[in-house]
C-alpha cells in the first residue's frame, strides 16, 4: 500500500537530537546531549504525598474527564503568582493548561499560521519548537543570535522583509541552545519593533525559575499592554517534564481558538498531573522549593565550568551561564565541527552539534551543545575530558 | 490589536456539546449529556497502590522525560493483548501510546489529508472527532447509519464520488451517539471497499470492552492483512479518561509521521499515567476488571432502558443498546426536536440535540443522546420522567 502523507508532514524529519540519542542510550556512552532536569530535581516525596491524598479523599476529581481550558483551581493560583511575582497578565489576557510548553508551540502555529506564513526565530533555537512550526508547513526565518539576544537590526530587517510573518519566537531567558539572555533593552526593542510590524511575540521561558547567579531580567510579557505577546511557562523544569503540565497566558481572542484546537488535539491535559501542580504550589514553600533547584543548578554548573576551564581552554570557548541547563562550545574556525562530534560519540561522549539547531541544518556551524544536568559529576569529569583530548588532537 | 487566525482554524467552533455544559454545571439540571464513565468505574484503589510504589521506589521514571512513542513496556504489553485477545495487529503494524485516542484523531488527520481532502464518517459521529478533522480543513462526507452500522451502497457512492477521501472513520461497537454496532457483514463489506478504492480505515474502539450482552463482533482491524486500518484503542471508559491514555495500532509508515507529529505536540504522553496502565494490567486481573465493568453498566443500562420503556413510551423510541454509554432516542416526525431540547433544559433535564453530531448540523435530525452512566438512578429516573411527560404534552 502507497500512503499519503500530507504535504505539510511528508518532508518532517525526527529531531536530530532524538537520532543522536540512539548512540546516547548505549549506557557505555556519556551522554551530555540530553535537556533534561536533573533527577535530584524532582520533588518526589512531595508529589507522593499529595497523589496519596488526593486519590484516596477525591480520586474522581484525578481521573474523571474535565475541560479543556484547565483545572480552574490550577489557572487562577497560577494567573495570580505571574502577576504578583513577574506583573505578567492583564484584563484582555487569559491562561489556559497545556500538555507541556511544546503544546503551546503546536496550538500557536496552529491557531496563528497559514501555509506559508512566516515564523521569525532565533538562530540557533530549540529545535523541538522550530519542528512543531515546519509541520504547518510555515517558513522559519532565522535572526542570528548575539551575547545579549538577537540582532535587532537583522530582525527588523526581516519584519521588513515578511509581510506574512506572524510572530517572533524568544527564549529570552538562557536560551536553548545558546545560553544567552536577552537584556532588558532589547526585550524593550523587540517588543517595539512586534507593536510597529503587527506581529505577536511568542515568548517560551522554561528556564526563567532556574536562574542561579545574576540579576532577574523582566519578561517580554511584563511589558504587554497592547496584547501582542503569548507566554509559554511550564512546570517541566521545576516539577517534573514526566507529567506534561505547561500554560499560555495571552490575549483572549487567540486563547480561545488555541482552546478549541486542544480540544481536537487531547480534549484537556492530564487532570490528575494538573492537581498535583496546583497542590504542590498550595501546600509546600514554592520559592524555597525554586532555591533549592536554583542552589542544586549553581553548583553543578559551577563544577561543569571549572572542568571545562581546565580541559577544553584554549581550544573550546564557552560563554559562562548564569542559569539554565545548557553550554554552548565554539569550536576553532578550520576545525569541522560535525566530524568532532562524530569523533566524540566513538569516544562514547555524545553532544549535539549546533547546526541541528539552525532554521538550515546545512549552514555553516562552529558550536555544539553541552548540557551538565543529567549526568553524574563523574560523568561531567569524564566526558569534558575526553572531549578537551579531542579537541587538542584535531587542532594540533 | 487584530488577530491574523489561520483559514484552518478560523472557522472553528467549540463542540456544541460544551455551550451545553455550561447548562449542566448548574447543580439543580440533571445532566443526561455528559460521556463520562460512571464514577464507581475507576479502580481507583489499585491506581492509588501502583502510584505509591512507583513514586517511592523508582520516582525518576515516572517523573523525567520520555520517548515520544511511548512507555516500551505499555507498548508490548497492550500489542501482546490486543494480537491475543482481538487478533489485532500484523507485522506490518506498530503500536504508540497516545494522549487519549483523541491525539489518535489529530495526528492521523495531520498526517493523512491536505486541506480540501474528504474524510468519510458515519452520520451522526462523534463531535470530537469531526472537529478535530474540521480544523486540518477537510470536508466531511456522511454515511447514513442503519441499525446493523454504515448504509454500505451509499458509503461506495461517497468513494466513487470523492477521489480525494483518505480515510473512512468508524466507530463499530456501540457508535456514539447511535448506540448502533456494525454487523461482520458490513464490516467486511467496508474493508474490502477500502481496499478496493485505496482509501484507509480509521477504526475508533472506545467502548468495545464494554459488551454487557450478545455476542462480541470481531474489529476491523483483525480482518487487515493489506495495512488498510488505523486502530484507536483507549483506557478512557476502562480505566480512567482524566489520565489521558490512548494509542494507535497501524501500519509503520503511517505511525512514523505520526511519531514525528507527536513529538511536535506534546513530546510524549504523560509517562507516570503510562506506567500505571502497565503496572494495573500486570499486576491485576484485567479481564475480572473488565467483567466488573460490564456488570455495573448492565445494571445501570437496563434500569435506565426500564425507565425509558415506562415514561418515554410510545411517544419517544430508542434501539436497546448491548454495551457503550449511549442511547439514541427518536422523537414523532413533526415535532421540533431543537424546541423540545431546550424546553427540557428549562425543565432542569440536559440531553445533546442529534444535530449536534452531523456532519452538517442544519440537517433535519428527530433524535437527541442520552447518556445513562454519568448520572446517579436517582437523576435518571427524574430526569426521564420529566422528558417523558414533556414528551407527552407536545405530542398531544
Amino acid at each position: 500500500m502507497e500512503y499519503h502523507i500530507s504535504a505539510c508532514v511528508q518532508n518532517l524529519k525526527p529531531s536530530a537530537i532524538r537520532e543522536i540519542f540512539k548512540y546516547a542510550a548505549d549506557p557505555a556512552v556519556i551522554s551530555l546531549s540530553a535537556g533534561n532536569p536533573a533527577p535530584e530535581a524532582f520533588p518526589a516525596k512531595e508529589i507522593a504525598e499529595i497523589s496519596a491524598d488526593l486519590l484516596a479523599n477525591r480520586p474522581i476529581d484525578a481521573l474523571q474527564y474535565s475541560v479543556t481550558e484547565g483545572y480552574p483551581a490550577l489557572r487562577n493560583r497560577l494567573a495570580a503568582y505571574m502577576k504578583e511575582n513577574h506583573n505578567v497578565g492583564r484584563e484582555q489576557d487569559d491562561i489556559i493548561i497545556t500538555s507541556g510548553a511544546q503544546q503551546v508551540m503546536s496550538l500557536a502555529a496552529k491557531t496563528l499560521c497559514d501555509p506559508g506564513d512566516v515564523v521569525i526565530c532565533e538562530a540557533p533555537s530549540f529545535i523541538g519548537s522550530l519542528n512543531s512550526f515546519r509541520s504547518f508547513n510555515v517558513r522559519l526565518r532565522g535572526v542570528p543570535m548575539e551575547n545579549d539576544g538577537m540582532d535587532i537590526a537583522a530582525l527588523e530587517q526581516a519584519l521588513k522583509e515578511e509581510p506574512r510573518a506572524r510572530f517572533i519566537y524568544t527564549i529570552p531567558n538562557f536560551q536553548n541552545p545558546s545560553g544567552v539572555t536577552m537584556s532588558m533593552e532589547k526585550r524593550r526593542a523587540v517588543y517595539d519593533l512586534a507593536k510597529k510590524y503587527g506581529v505577536l511575540i511568542l515568548e517560551d521561558n522554561p528556564y526563567g525559575d532556574i536562574r542561579f547567579s545574576g540579576e532577574p531580567v523582566p519578561c517580554i510579557k511584563s511589558l504587554d499592554e497592547d496584547g501582542l505577546v503569548l507566554y509559554a511557562g511550564t512546570f517541566s523544569k521545576v516539577i517534573s517534564p514526566g507529567i506534561r503540565v505547561g500554560y499560555a497566558i495571552g490575549p483572549k481572542p487567540v486563547l480561545q481558538k488555541m482552546i478549541v484546537c486542544k480540544q481536537g488535539q487531547d480534549v484537556h491535559t492530564n487532570i490528575w498531573s494538573q492537581i498535583v501542580c496546583d497542590e504542590f504550589m498550595a501546600r509546600y514553600d514554592y520559592n524555597a522549593h525554586l532555591e533549592r533547584l536554583r542552589k542544586l543548578y549553581r553548583e553543578k554548573a559551577a563544577y561543569t565550568m571549572d572542568l571545562m576551564d581546565r580541559y577544553l581552554a584554549p581550544e573550546i570557548t564557552y560563554n559562562r551561564i548564569e542559569g539554565g541547563l545548557f553550554l554552548w562550545c565554539r569550536l576553532p574556525d578550520g576545525v569541522d565541527m560535525p566530524a568532532f562530534c562524530k569523533e566524540s560519540v566513538l569516544r562514547k561522549v555524545c553532544v549535539v552539534p549546533g547546526n541541528s539547531f539552525l532554521t538550515d541544518e546545512n549552514d555553516p556551524c562552529q558550536s555544539f551543545r553541552i548540557n551538565y544536568s543529567t549526568p553524574t559529576n563523574d560523568q561531567l569529569a569524564r566526558g569534558i575530558e575526553i572531549l578537551g583530548n579531542l579537541a587538542k588532537e584535531v587542532c594540533r
